[in-house]
């Protein structure tokens, strides 16, 4: 049996709950494949600041660093909101990414069948939705020079956004070969008309398309494509943007299904390693309550097995588990009104069950 | 009578047959009101780049500074798409924002009864939506240093997201008022957990909120914000943020009611003067045909009323005027399948009639 070191990072609010039973859903893979994984518990976030005084302590870096996965559940709350931002749980994550040089963010989004009711945008229109969002998620804006200072004129406060050619490059790499094992259709997302890192990004972009011929690729412009989403989210295959641009556009793609709950993403970098996280927060308001939906913190480990293990027919066995399970019963945020709900255990049993 | 200098700027695309009904309109008002109009007719965009080889001639630029306000079209299309930057349509909205001091743009984003069908969203969510974006419009980003550079690690391109104190203030003292004289609800949009200039935004909000202590203020994620808009619309009034992210929000607000053809645009300084425009685009493919929908430019106009001549009565008249023949006859793109619809000159006809 091979033996993996699976990192996990519950976090905060419903996160212990959520990981737990994706952890059970790991243990079920254990027993019917041949794999074996040994999981360190490690804390980041408010939890972390709690406890030790920082959101990312070495130890949950160091542990992060040599598993060969990780797996979060969410981090943030209202406790840690008015801190400042060095001690703010956000920082775990971004640290994570950066350190671990996770540059690229994918969240796929599908409509899940039956699911239809929960979002708020016509049925008709939903029909046929199945994109995803490649994020760029080690520069840009987050992460250049942040400034702040006092003049004669009054203070001003400034953010650097800045893309090196490299990174640029191995992000449109990438999601070029998804789009290749996809519907082949590629679109790029700037603002070329107004900046000068959208318009070099373009032509990296353009320089890169020759060397994937079967790939069909355009160019939109951000704030169209925060429409187009609204209005024809269904001819959209693969996006590629630039980090700022994909927080915004991929929350907004999240929602168009209703079912944020459902969604789950992943963090790659060079390698195999990634970090798995559902695209939902911590809900601190219903944590410890047993009714937290897990279903995107199992598919998150679903797609832990495909891109981090290369384990794709279990990732699929996990995927078809949950369908079923959810054409069967839901948690009370997917469930009708008056429907009844399972808690946050049952539904982990149940996905167990079904594999 | 009062005489007003009104700078006409049709651009490209639609822009002329649409700022014709809206002149149309606007002469009409001056047989009824005691107002006089005198129109001057520019060039800007590709239009101008074309007959003078420049985005926004001298000429254009001293016509609307001298004016009382400016009636904009629509400017671009692919015919310039891969000129240089300098030699692109664009370029004179920029220019002529940030040369008149235009630091606000207000797109006011209402369902018109009777167009919930054009929709994605379903009806009940849209049910009550009535809200207002006020965007920063000559800081940040779109006005921050540039570069491109060649270094030994390669090359590199960066944009500098820059606010100076006296920006934020003054745009959000624009929006705490525009709250006050309605629903009384302000959410300022921000990235205040990643950006230093977001943390300054907010700082000053919370700074200045005493001051409208009837107006209720929150502040938001703009990654949620992307969310709540596609969630729960109608639970916005006026929203705040600054130019990028106020470019996609509006944007994806603007297409929430599915009747981008409806709605109209203010960009306001110190001062009464402001440019007015549609929000939709110059539609090229559409061009002098006579099918162009005219409504969002009428509907501009009367913002022009409103905000730059103080003629409220006069602004409210043509708003249901629109209003009123929007409930009888429609152009080509609001028309259902099979429906009739109405030449664009027809449309501006029956406006003028209704007054
Ligand atoms: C928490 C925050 C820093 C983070 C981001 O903006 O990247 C989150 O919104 C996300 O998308 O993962
Ligand atoms: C054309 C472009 C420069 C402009 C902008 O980004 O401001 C447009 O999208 C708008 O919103 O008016």
């Amino acid at each position: 049996k091979t033996t993996y070191q699976i990192a996990l990072i519950p976090g905060d609010g419903i996160g212990p709950e959520i990981v737990a039973e994706a952890v059970k859903v790991l243990k079920q893979i254990e027993r019917t494949e041949s794999v074996q994984f040994e999981f360190s518990e490690v804390y980041a976030g408010g939890i972390a600041i709690d406890k030790f005084g920082e959101p990312l302590p070495d130890n949950t870096l160091t542990t992060a660093r040599l598993a060969d996965a990780v797996l979060l559940g969410a981090v943030g709350g209202p406790k840690w909101d008015q801190n400042p931002s060095h001690l703010r749980p956000e920082k775990a994550l971004l640290g994570l990414r950066k350190e671990l040089g996770l540059y690229s963010n994918l969240r796929p989004v599908t409509l899940i069948s039956g699911m239809e009711a929960r979002s708020t945008l016509k049925a008709e229109v939903l029909s046929g939705v199945d994109l995803i969002v490649v994020r760029e998620l080690t520069g840009g804006i987050y992460f250049g020079e942040k400034k702040r200072e006092k003049t004669a004129q009054g203070e001003f406060a400034s953010d650097l956004l800045i893309y090196h050619e490299h990174e640029i490059e191995r992000i449109v790499h990438q999601a070029f070969s998804i789009a290749q094992n996809r519907k082949k259709h590629l679109t790029s997302v700037d603002k070329a008309n107004v900046l000068e890192s959208s318009r070099f990004w373009r032509e990296i972009v353009e320089r890169i398309a020759p060397e994937y011929p079967d790939v069909q690729v355009n160019h939109m412009l951000v704030d169209n494509c925060a429409m187009q989403l609204l209005l024809r989210p269904s001819s959209f295959d693969v996006i590629v943007t630039e980090n700022m641009f994909g927080d915004i556009l991929s929350d907004e793609a999240a929602m168009l299904t209703g079912s944020i709950g459902l969604l789950p993403s992943a963090s790659l970098g060079e390698g195999t390693k990634g970090m798995y996280e559902p695209v939902h927060g911590s809900a601190p308001d219903i944590a410890g309550k047993g009714i937290a939906n897990p279903a995107a913190t199992i598919l998150s480990a679903a797609l832990l097995l495909r891109h981090s293990l290369g384990m794709e027919t279990a990732a699929q066995k996990i995927e078809s588990a949950v369908q079923k399970v959810l054409s069967q019963v839901r948690t009370a945020d997917l469930a009708a009104e008056n429907e009844e709900s399972v808690s946050t255990q049952e539904f982990g049993d149940r996905v167990v069950a079904a594999l």
